[in-house]
């Protein structure tokens, strides 16, 4: 504990310099016209099964790819791939969290002008990646039925650096006896207003909305970049 | 990441600095006679439900206590004294895992030698917890049935720095269609013959193995510090 000083001011160092990739990996996505969406949550909420049902329904009529981070193993990438979308793994080894710099390497060689979305997976980690800024536009926190209405609450750092709640797994909303109203509020509690979307990624519930939702904000995203 | 080198440097003294805490905390436990079961997790695996039913069931026969590590409210703890027991909350504020010197901290005026079992639930978190040894004579990695089977793979540190892992939430597992032997084979293709118990806090199946290997263990560990 007696390094403590030392170990925050060598934290505010690296996310200094996180923060000045981040801008440049901001300005960049701009430049290409391409939307950014990160996904941050417990390990097991559901964060790869919403991805590859986004990235099939999307691909259809969108030129979409993903990073996916993971501490170890390719298996989400492998499992992406399925959905035909480019994905790329980043693989952490300990590092908690994604970091700036490792989006900036992992998109070496790709044309993002071509990208309409692009998605970042975050490592399951509830507390972690708050602190890092990814030059996304859009940071989705997911919360599956199955963790309980209480997250937002015990964890209110990571819902407080995302822009949209999105409930996971509501298939089994009944099984687990999920409280929405309480999981609305305990959301509303740490960031008033904030949106929430509700889906399954089994049976397909609430994926129309969430598209959509999706979708406002490209086009929002490329209103707003117009010269 | 150009700081990398001297983060690491800090990182390795304050882990160094926790073993000596760590060390100190495990002498300490083994003259009071105290048994110390820790409980690591990602956010909402039901660490506190298998901790409550935990405290409920022992408190009958035995002297026991808890410490609660969040970030943020003392929600597990007001939960917890339901049973009765002891227990006290740890709030990390945005540290995103338990250090033994706030465990040290938190026992502050407890007699550990009244306790039969000290149960120790960490922030939730699949990832950091593992680098923290904070005295404990029994380490549960916890993984609930819908979080999927592959976390041993995805998170192998964490099944690497634990004893024993415990699949909870079983009542679930068909709805989730949860495959008991490839979360087997994974926990063991991470950490080859780690015991592995099956419960749920919700409808008590399993909970007498449970309770039984709990009493297996503090036997043999009281065994062991006979003179």
């Amino acid at each position: 504990m007696t390094q403590e000083p030392r170990m925050v001011l060598v934290r505010q160092n690296i996310l200094k310099q996180n923060d000045v990739t981040a801008r440049q990996l901001r300005e960049r996505f701009r430049e290409a016209g391409v939307f950014v969406v990160s996904l941050v949550s417990s390990p097991g909420a559901g964060k790869t099964a919403l991805l590859e049902r986004t990235l099939t329904r999307l691909g259809g009529t969108h030129s979409v790819a993903a990073l996916v981070g993971d501490l170890a193993t390719d298996n989400d990438a492998v499992r992406l791939a399925r959905s035909n979308a480019p994905v790329r793994q980043i693989t952490t080894g300990t590092t908690c969290h994604l970091e700036a710099a490792m989006v900036e390497t992992a998109l070496a060689g790709w044309d993002l002008g071509r990208l309409d979305y692009l998605f970042i997976e975050n490592v399951g980690n509830l507390v972690c990646p708050a602190s890092y800024d990814l030059g996304e536009n859009l940071r989705l926190v997911i919360l599956s039925v199955t963790e309980g209405e209480d997250k937002p609450l015990k964890y209110p750092t990571i819902f407080n650096s995302a822009d949209v709640a999105v409930v996971t797994k509501i298939d089994l909303a009944a099984a687990v006896e999920f409280d929405y109203h309480a999981a609305e509020r305990n959301v509303h509690a740490v960031r008033p207003g904030m949106p929430i979307l509700s889906v399954s990624s089994k049976t397909d519930a609430g994926m129309d909305d969430y598209l959509e939702f999706l979708a406002a904000r490209l086009a929002e995203a490329r209103m707003a970049a117009r010269p």
